[in-house]
């Protein structure tokens, strides 16, 4: 079965990151969690992005904030499809270096870049992958859109009274 | 077997699409090649994203430049992973505007999104989301990124010299 | 009688939409309410805005913020004047997303943006379209900005003391 | 019957705004069109402003770049509809300076922002202006628009070809 | 004897326009205080402008934020140098669009423009615009700028204890 | 009589800065011209800055850019009312590094900070500065005005035919 | 031995410099602190650049905000290592001018430029450079880094349980 | 003796680089050329980083463009002082990624960031670094800083004819 693993630069991208691993969670797909620093655990960056995809990983999820050198260098080593999630550090200027050194990546290489701290959509984007090729992950992603469509229509209620 | 869509907003943005065509074709992936415009052809867009999952096609590439709606559109309607790529059109502000439109997406709505004009790594982010399940392909990608390096080494060794 | 539909993407954003509400009612000019989502109730979008030009709406007003697709999406669909609200949502890169996402939109479709949280202009801009051909709008605008006019003098006097 | 005043900051704009001129023709609107520098000729800035809703005219269009005060100063003067063309010109950084000093008009004065360069679409708005209340009009746009999507569709036959 | 006017859009920008107020009161200059709003008195901003260097007046101080188009309007009404402060008010987009719509005038009508909410700078440039042909106001400019070396150098002696 | 200086960081800079020399000399106002680097002639900054007030010199322009600190320092130096010139050099950042460090000025040292590239503006602020006392340079100034405003109404003939 | 000079462009400053003071005091360096402002003690700039090298200090850390120009004085005038710390100070926009008005320095005169705010990393830079030539500090850094990886290694330790 | 190390990402980034190695070769410094690709070549990243300062390499000057992870990641693994240099590479957006991607680094690990595209000034970062400690290029450098006046004193002595 496939797993998705959840990796992120320091501790304190745990409360950003958290929403992808809830989300994977309610998709019932396995999940490990994992912090990897670019910059203070190199040698660990290496190990572990050389050998996911031959440990029943599908999907890597990197979170990572100012100069944000995590999810490119996982796309370096791995051949899985890696998601880049800029996180809004307190160390980040708005959030636009978090961005733009995940985002830029050279052509190659590709990141799949979602929303500053869209830790959720990432979670999302790992269950679509894998709805791909699996009609029952993906049923639960059409039930998922449902269920937004639903939210908003309640709302709608509310707000028109 | 899977099929990938490339779809974008105007003929104009073909150049740069074109790169994420080729390397699909390099891979031996099936691509099929249409212009969807969310602003000028909304009803095919529907048409398109909502039946997608259904004709065999596991991934969506879609490219548009400035107010780029169509990425996160066809998001709005399917339930494949769509990747984005963020075209620097002639009416674009350097970019930022085609970048934001399509990365920034709301909770639950995700794109993944490539770099600037980044059509290339949209082709090889696809090929790795299909390569997530498909171990011929996983390994195209390992041969693809070998290849990589050996180009940079050739370049080292001439600079060296 | 003229009537002005004004929408948004999420009830997050009605704090911000109120006052286009609040200024209309002012110049007791109609209005509905809605949330519409372009990402999450495409096709609540979709029917409504094929059809507000035959329900005698005249005037759309739509605020969003983030990758802000609502008003763009919406003016791809109706042939009536779109008013766009960038809303400076929690998601939002200090608003410059919302902003880009529906000003820049590309020739043939435009959208009528005004400031970020604009939302009072979008009502009166509205109201300024409707007075544009009936007089008796427009001489509740001309007493409004006589009103604009009278505050700043106010305010004039007692600093000058 | 309805005619659209078209003023812009310097002739250099012309090229730009010429788009405007032409879409209002297609359109079998009439326009005029006119030189009027906020920083040049402040006092025609005036008189144009104060009697433009006296002499027939329903829409203003108004194109200026750099600190571009002509669109918010019209708006300032006049209670009909204003839309600003914030251009790009020679001495405009990047067309930044142009959008957001006429985008970023105070609550009670608002102007209707176009994208950068976007005088074509302030054309089609200030006709959909008029189309709020003309039915005539109003078919002549939905038949624009129809011509957009022919246009996009012929452009997807070759392409798919 | 020279006479400075400091006006401001609103007054809600006097708390950071006092600054100003009170380096010049500290200069033994004399100083007029007034709200003049470019968008909402219009009027007032062409009398005060037109007459201010028959009335005494040799520098004008004017500050606003967001769309600011005051000081660059004075500058367009007035042959005296203008001093424009960006203010960083409630509805700017961090200050980005009053610096831009001060700073950036066309060739032929300049606004000399401080720093952000730099109304205490905007002050001391009027005190030395009048200290360039004044030699006694000349000599507290020298005698001020004496007063912020000894400030710092009995910061840097409490630092190195 | 008042005399301007007129100084820059790079002889590249002189024609952007030769704008600021030949409208001073239209309004018959004498110049001096020369080359002074912040980073590469310290000493001479200092010599230059310290004593200009002394030698007649009633303003100053300083153009440079990338990180332009040549304005600043000057004022630092000098108790005159300083023009900074931000320039769009080779090595600039689409100019935002030489806006931003000649105009964020701490509070005490000001700098007059006119357009990018906007050395024509900074000779008129020079000369207003000037006619803040001298009524003779204050009329030339008016009549410049008059001319500016005289050719917009010559292109605004010629547009209206 | 080798000793760092650390200063700053005003005691407001010192919050952030602190730990580029503590950090080399971790390492055992010597330090010594001064508050040095190129816009209010330029005299004493000067003197302390020109003399530093003769002073047994071999590298200089300079901090300041806003237009930072003090960084880019020190190295016009000393030909130790200078390192920049952009602060971002309250007059600040949002570290924007600090950034770029000390990286962007001309060439001949490099400032080794560190992220917002980064005193830390500047000291840790000092360092290197002692440590360049001195294998005791050399040693101290290899150490340092080390502590890194097991502070991550403890903080992974908890997250997986 | 002293060497310094200048690697690059691509060998499209030699034509900046350039001037980095001609200007140590000007010092009389010995360099060692290579490329260095973080993304195509993480091994030869890590084992060039791992044994820089074991093979005599005091200085590391790494350039890269767009999402440039190249710097920080040699900062990673060697505790040598790493000057990185922000190539303005074809993909990059105006720069600013290739700029917050390198200088935006964690506490911890520093890279000395130079100016875009300032490879020059990279190369007189490792010689002061050199100088720092070695009397004969510190010499060296003075020197130089003495032929950049004069360079500006010949230009000076030209504008002023």
């Amino acid at each position: 079965m496939s797993k998705v693993a959840i990796i992120m630069g320091s501790n304190s991208d745990l409360p950003v990151m958290q929403e992808a691993i809830d989300i994977l969670k309610g998709f019932d797909i396995e999940v490990e969690v994992d912090i990897v620093s670019a910059h203070r655990t190199p040698e660990k960056l290496f190990e572990f992005s050389k050998n996911a995809h031959t440990r029943g990983i599908s999907v890597i999820i990197a979170g990572a904030g100012g100069a944000a050198h995590l999810p490119g260098m996982v796309a370096s080593l791995s051949p899985l499809p890696i998601i880049g999630v800029p996180v809004k550090s307190s160390n980040s200027i708005d959030g636009w270096d978090s961005i733009l050194s995940i985002l830029q990546m050279p052509g190659g290489v590709p990141v799949a870049t979602v929303a500053l701290n869209g830790a959720k959509n990432a979670g999302i984007l790992a269950a679509q992958i894998i709805g791909s090729h699996d009609s029952c992950v993906l049923d639960k992603i059409i039930v998922y859109k449902e269920g937004l469509k639903l939210k908003v229509e309640d709302a709608a209620k509310i707000i028109k009274q």
